[in-house]
């Protein structure tokens, strides 16, 4: 732990500790290139971190950072609204349009179930996810929470609650990575890949 | 590379991206974490950032970070202003303050001197050190560059301007780091501290 006596420098550099990733030495890293930049730049940067904070929100929809009340995929009339994509956060929906293979539209979380760490079906919105379904045409819900046991119980969770009504629910297939070696793959997903095995 | 399609969202994970050491993955997550920040801590992040861009300046005798025309350090009548180390940037100096061991005082460079990346002696200040040792009163200048090329270089550089002047310049002893094991010190750091050698 440095200290400087000067209690900004000491407040910008805990400011960089609180980011997600940045240690102590990192911290002191990002404080001395913010000093040693010019103002404009730096006053630049405190304002996109502060436009960014007021202005993007969540979709009203699906939950989707946004600057405006709906997200670019559901005001897209080529998207099928008829499939909806669950996932836990931003970062795995973006995930999925990289792969430019899916055209429905998504649910973003914000979180999956853990009762170890006092996460239930309210706090990631559950609710929200079945008045939509209810309250609109869908046909298909692809359960795409990740394959650990988090995103497993919050796709059984939410697989039992719609199964019901008569909804499709799917899950993302297990199986082998592709250009991954068989000799290398773990017992679990092996297993997984036998059987789920596919008629060629 | 992601593309959200807010411009704004990227935008902040680019602003994310220009400090030291943070990549794609990094910059994407400290964006989310700012996202689901509550707006009133951002705000206090965004000026914290901002006012120290606007208040800290470098000390008009030494060159450290500080709030006021001097820093701490400079204003302080125990240390002894005939003695002064020169350091290449703050962290060097606070490294150096953490002994407890040094009541001298210091100059900041801000830099050292590199043929290679176009840095000579105009831009590291070596004219205001030398101007500074001219007009007090300065018995001893420590040149603690560092054992690197350039800090080699720039510690000879000035030694080569003050010794005419007859002003004591010394380096730091090079030998041995304390509680290493002789066995796998490098060949130059050994032949060094052979050189340096001291009676007991």
């Amino acid at each position: 732990m440095m200290n400087c006596k000067s209690e900004l420098l000491n407040n910008l550099v805990e400011k960089f500790k609180s980011l997600p990733g940045v240690g102590e030495k990192a911290a002191w890293k990002m404080a001395f290139h913010i000093l040693n930049l010019p103002k404009d730049v730096v006053a630049d940067f405190a304002n996109v971190v502060v436009q960014a904070a007021q202005k993007i929100k969540k979709c009203e929809v699906c939950g989707n950072f946004t600057e405006d009340d709906l997200c670019y995929l559901c005001v897209d009339d080529t998207r099928d609204k008829t499939v909806v994509c669950v996932v836990q956060n931003m970062k795995d929906l973006l995930a999925f349009e990289r792969t430019n293979g899916y055209c429905g539209v998504y649910h973003v979380l914000g979180g999956l179930l853990s009762p170890m760490d006092d996460i239930g079906p309210e706090d990631i919105g559950i609710s929200k996810l079945l008045k939509r379904i209810k309250d609109s045409e869908i046909s298909e819900v692809i359960m795409a929470t990740g394959p650990t046991v988090e995103g497993e119980a919050t796709a059984a969770y939410v697989s039992r609650l719609l199964k019901p009504v008569g909804i499709r629910v799917t899950r993302l297939a297990y199986g082998l990575p592709v250009g991954s070696s068989l000799e290398y793959t773990d017992d679990i997903t092996l297993r997984a890949a036998l059987t789920g095995r596919l008629d060629i």
